[in-house]
């Protein structure tokens, strides 16, 4: 039987989705949704179609999993409550400080509509959640360090563009070696944000722009960059689509613990993701988890569920008893 | 509510389920039991008690999970079936190739007593399953790869330890670095079990024995040496004694896969363990798994499951609302 998957939403995101479902045998995507005029939306797969966003909500015997591909800061709070009374969800909120309310708002939704919601699905939160969680169970004396990148930030990017004189920057957030060796030898240093992670920006600025005051007004930016050691290049607008174009990024989870009557020994667990494409990623892990909810939803399950709640098996297109012949 | 543990077998492995009970304050050690004569079997616990084996039958109502600490050769393909008639059991099978049979004996008494059994609990079998699970369900288009070490490997010391002139022995499997590091760039290399690991022995002869003979004996051994490049040194006891008396292990799962409408990007995941001691860390991973199957069995659930079907937030003693909203 085959998942029909809907897309709500086509940037980046959407299209990391349609991607992913082509990889997987077991899924068909049944439709994109999007707030634009669908006539000038072009997608890859062909056969599918294009809907307007209002339609979805008519077209509910027509797919088993709609996957919300919106922002989490004004998109996804509305959409994930608000599908959750039709459909089958999984969304990738992703603003950490409200998960909580998040979860509360769409697990009531799904739960009265009897649908299975899974939110915050993706890398971090995500696969770095599920680390945290199994090396935190299974070492509780212990100490978690995260690391992010090598890889953009968009957040950070888009804070450097609003610069009066900035015509575009992109910025790369880089964990700080050394010290990611210390942890892996299995130190556990309390770390300063400035002794964890360094910024690298790179800026294109308009014609004539001051450029000491444009790099001045990045490096003292309360939040997004005065906490850290911080490094600007100003480079040609084709050096920017040249060498910067694609979204990489990555990074770490590691818990070192000890165990022993008295504490003797220690353990490093370390996870560790290097991607090509940030999207694309979050969307592979997005789509086993619309494998995961629709089969929730057949169990007669309902209510939210993060990935901390999906028995592994269930992400997975193979059979228990393949998993357990050939991957156990 | 304390979750009241039994220990079956008062080895490497059973002390270290000991060490972590001690970690968890959700958990108590009840009992722990022994073939040997209960008199002559110390325990770390103060206030805990050592039973004959055979009395574990009766104390049905003293014990809500019997963890099952003997070896897979023997003891465990019969106590498991056995002993998931009476109680919610969790074992670390580790037999790779015998799991399917010994999961389908435990399934079939677990469910017929309305208990929960956890089998083959540990890191591997247990942690890179769950690694390898996950990362294929993610890059369902990429290869795996994993490698053990550095760490002694009990069963190849053993075999060493049967040589005849062979005092002592111990063995490390050694993962080949540079492969690791090619691997971690993206790289799918096919590999011969030569390339990947290497054995280092070191080895305590008796007085006046042919050393040639005995590194000879070892590097052609079939099966267990005769595939991999083999480096034998002759020591002590002392040395033996002094430098060689851990069980130190860990190792690497790694994945590397594509994603992207033509494959155009690539991704690795990565999982690695670095252990001071093994029996210590599986236990650890042991005893969460007890937890798990304590809730498994509360909620009405029975048959035997590994750890591919629970769902991470059963292996923390924290709540869902907490993990929500500290580690997710």
């Amino acid at each position: 039987m085959t998942i029909r998957i809907g897309i709500m939403g086509y940037g980046n995101l959407g299209r990391g989705v349609e991607c992913a479902i082509k990889q997987n045998p077991d899924m068909e995507l049944a439709a994109v949704f999007t707030r634009r005029d669908p006539k000038n939306v072009r997608i890859l797969t062909e056969g599918a179609k294009v809907y307007h966003a209002d339609e979805a909500k008519h077209m509910t015997d027509k797919i088993d999993v709609l996957i919300l591909c919106g922002g989490s800061a004004t998109d996804l709070p509305v959409q994930t409550p608000e599908y959750a009374k039709y459909f089958t969800v999984v969304d990738s909120f992703d603003t950490h400080a409200r998960i909580p309310e998040h979860f509360a708002a769409v697990d009531a939704a799904a739960k009265e509509a009897g649908n299975v919601a899974v939110i915050s699905a993706g890398w971090d939160p995500g696969m770095f959640s599920l680390n945290r969680v199994y090396a935190n169970a299974i070492l509780p004396d212990g100490k978690d360090y995260t690391f992010w990148g090598k890889g953009v930030s968009q957040g950070h990017s888009d804070a450097i563009r609003r610069i009066d004189g900035v015509k575009d920057a992109r910025q790369y957030t880089v964990p700080v070696e050394s010290v990611l060796e210390r942890i892996r030898n299995g130190e556990t240093p309390e770390l300063t944000t400035r002794e964890k992670h360094t910024r690298e920006c790179y800026v294109v600025a308009e014609e004539g722009a001051d450029l000491a005051r444009i790099e001045k007004e990045i490096v003292t930016m309360p939040n997004y960059f005065s906490d850290y050691d911080t490094t600007v290049h100003f480079i040609s607008e084709e050096e920017m689509k040249r060498d910067h174009s694609t979204l990489p990024h990555g990074g770490f989870v590691i818990r070192n613990g000890k165990t022993g009557w008295n504490q003797e020994n220690t353990h490093v667990i370390e996870y560790r993701l290097k991607l090509d494409s940030n999207p694309e990623f979050t969307s592979s892990v997005i789509v086993c988890c619309a494998r995961a909810a629709f089969r929730m939803k057949q169990e007669g399950m309902s209510g939210c569920k993060t990935i901390l709640d999906i028995p592994p098996a269930y992400l997975s297109a193979k059979s228990g008893e393949e998993l357990r012949k050939n991957l156990l």
